[in-house]
């Protein structure tokens, strides 16, 4: 894609000086609409070093108001941060709806940096490949964010004068300063790696601005009119949803054919929860040990015992080694960003347990049913929550799903046992009743789910809650196989 | 304080299981009486390795909702964390309104460790007192916060049976788990040190509690209670604002006596400002090499040229060396929090420059004229801001803080110009022309502000800015003075 880019013209400085004058208005004047209609902004740069990306990005921030506007770049990551998945710090760094985040090298330098200098060979970031990089482009541009990604191509001999004047400017500082793979002397093997790199990524959603940087004045004029025609291009573009095939009808049956009743007797029960929890807490140091960060999410039914069962399961653990992140309805910071960005800021550090309390499932449940969700939306997530455990997974992370499961009639009485003693009272509310009365759909919702996300990476254990101390014994026993595994004990 | 705690008796283990049955309904308890109330609750264990703190702090959070319930320590800071000022760490993580941050080891540790095992004998934070500590305690209390102490007292007896049984359990893994600094072997060198500790930092607002924690089941009744009795007392305790002293009526003067019409030609404008930039370039790199942090604050009133002299300092400036923190109202996540927060959460990383497009003086001019802040907290704002700079200067960071002076005239000059500019009427708005029918109100605040918060370490400088060429120049001659001052070079 590179090879027809012409590199050659120049723009003369009076030339610049008058269209810029009217651009840079333009470029906060976009900045503004983007903000009114609170669509949030990407814009990426990549390409060679000496392509003077520092310098365009300036130009372009003393245009620009500071409000919600922020200037990432990947070269200096913390350790901590390289230890989290891939794409986690892109997440965290997700702007806000109606703000500009503006990645100085983006996932594609974290990619390339992966094989071009890798500080370490068995770095699990190795395993990302540009399919992930599209599917992460394509949640983003789904969910509408805007999308500018843009490609600074320079000559070799452009490329070696401009680093030759940074080196006199900063000296031995600049290698500091700018710590970025180094590409002098291996143009050729460079340029062939970025034209895969372009074509593999160059996609409909989020196509490449390839643009010429020898002549650093052009490069900003034809960056900033290509922000400013694709700000307000996606402005326009009224959310059309095209007609949606007719969703299949499967009917998924998983949970009636299950044996709810489980029987055991009390003394069995503390038998087994003092031997479990004493496992647990050896296995818990040895996972801590061995970095593996564990993410362990529970669904089920209201009143299925997920409080209860997180309780016998957290007292076994160092208080200082896990989380418990219970998920409502986002609140009005989350509103803001992607539906997944919650749960990727709340990833579990190297050795630490997060649990969630409800998860990102919300997407195909409540949100489908109660309409928070379009079907647009909710059709897709199952790929997208595959994709996320998939990325979660690859990078070791440990993963438990619970779906506790207890019949109608148990619920029942369940609920009236809350409401009738003093001390529960404040756990029932007229919304659970309510959303009792929706039983079926929701079984058929859940249904899907169990059928459409129970992959190799990130099984679902099915619960059968009717017997309390049964279900907690099985989650207890569920981790300990699962970080048994892991630490390859099994 | 501890000689005279009684370490002996021993609670039976039933008569703990019929005291706790009632006393973990009453945590919950509590806990959501202080959500519905919006108040905070910070809750300190400190005391001796071995005194079992994981253990109780585990056996409280199984009482406790985990929503708004976050546990933190201080053991496992990263290298990050810790080239940050002492207290950033307890600011990122003061809880929000209603919510509750245990600390597992807190401020208190850190400060001994620093002491005892420190990693490195020049580290910025020797230098903190418990008078520091003590007016942290006082900003959160005097700011509604709910804040308990609790030291687990031992004996060297029990501490080395409990240490003995940790070892066991754990064996090897131990110390990674858990490596605070140990004090076997030296009991009472470190009951001499805990004694001081104790004595310097037992206040009226933030009592320390003392554990005896040798019977880990009555340690448990005890704080626990004490818990439960604390946040009941402080959610009875009415706001009764006692009287204050009547409010000296000093007439300061600083900004009539200024010359605001300084004369300079573009042609020189344009030459120096050339020359300043370059000159920043360079000394950013060395600043950001020094790893030397920088905090740059902008005041000034409506239209007295703040963003055009940030954008004249930004555009020397490498992108990833800096941001620019607009300071508006504060928004709904910010208000959960104490005023403060939201600066402390913005502070610089090491060699990086943070620029504030207005500031925490908010506080003692809007807020304090507009009657967001009551007359004891605007007071108070004087010694909270001070102490908070003297740290910040303390740790090292560099400060600039400009006051941005324009008459009367020239602002009604500039705002009429604004409205007739279609580029840039959306700058000026209804409240900015009500505003500045409160000019005299504003201005006695300012002169009260610049005189009262004119410290050595963080010296206001006055800028006369009719001239908007000589305001800028003056402002990045300001800058470059300050860089090469902390770098030596003046």
């Amino acid at each position: 894609m590179l090879e027809n880019l012409k590199l050659s013209g120049k723009l003369p400085k009076e030339e610049y000086n008058r269209i810029m004058e009217n651009l840079g208005v333009h470029l906060g004047l976009v900045q503004r609409k983007a903000r009114e209609a609170k669509r949030p902004v990407i814009l990426v740069f990549e390409g060679w070093r000496g392509a003077r990306r520092s310098l365009i990005i300036n130009k372009m921030m003393q245009q620009m108001d500071a409000r919600g506007f922020n200037v990432y770049s990947v070269v200096h990551l913390t350790e901590e941060e390289r230890q989290m998945p891939f794409f986690h710090y892109f997440w965290k760094h997700l702007p806000a709806k109606g703000n500009i985040s503006v990645y100085h090298r983006s996932w594609y330098y974290q990619k390339n940096e992966c094989e071009v200098s890798l500080r370490d060979a068995t770095h699990k970031w190795n395993a990302t490949t540009f399919e992930h990089i599209n599917t992460f482009e394509k949640e983003l541009t789904d969910d509408n964010y805007i999308l500018l990604k843009f490609f600074l191509h320079v000559s070799e001999k452009k490329q070696k004068e401009n680093l030759a004047k940074n080196y006199k400017t900063l000296g031995k500082a600049w290698r500091e300063v700018s710590p970025a793979y180094d590409e002098t002397g291996r143009y050729e093997e460079f340029l062939e790696r970025y034209e895969k790199m372009l074509a593999a990524t160059d996609t409909v959603n989020a196509p490449w601005h390839l643009i010429s940087a020898n002549d650093s004045r052009q490069a900003q004029i034809d960056i900033f009119t290509a922000i400013v025609e694709g700000i307000e291009a996606a402005l326009k573009t009224k959310n059309v949803e095209e007609a949606l095939p007719v969703y299949p009808n499967n009917s998924y049956d998983v949970l009636s054919t299950l044996a709810l009743d489980k029987d055991i007797t009390k003394e069995e029960y503390k038998e087994k929860l003092d031997k479990y929890q004493e496992r647990l807490t050896t296995l818990q140091i040895e996972m801590f040990r061995a970095k593996i960060p564990v993410v362990i999410g529970f669904e089920g039914w209201d009143a299925a015992g997920k409080g209860g069962a997180i309780r016998r399961l957290t007292a076994a653990l160092d208080p200082l080694g896990f989380n418990v992140n219970p998920i409502a309805a986002p609140n009005v910071v989350e509103r803001q960003f992607h539906y997944l960005w919650r749960f990727w800021t709340r990833l579990p550090r190297p050795g630490t347990v997060a649990i969630f309390d409800r998860t990102w499932y919300g997407r195909v449940m409540v949100e489908r049913l109660e309409g928070f969700a379009t079907a647009r939306e909710w059709r897709r997530a199952y790929e997208e929550i595959n994709d996320m455990e998939a990325q979660w997974a690859e990078h070791g992370i440990a993963i438990a799903k619970f779906w506790l499961q207890i019949d109608k009639d148990e619920q029942y009485r369940r609920f009236k046992e809350r409401e009738e003693n003093p001390y529960k009272t404040w756990k029932i509310t007229d919304e659970d009743w309510r959303n009792r009365e929706k039983w079926d759909a929701y079984e058929g919702a859940v249904n899907e789910m169990l059928v459409r996300t129970n992959t190799e990476h990130a099984p679902w254990t099915i619960v059968e809650g009717n017997n309390k101390y049964y279900a907690r014994l099985k989650i207890l026993k569920t981790v300990i196989d699962l970080f048994e595994k892991k630490l390859g004990k099994d």
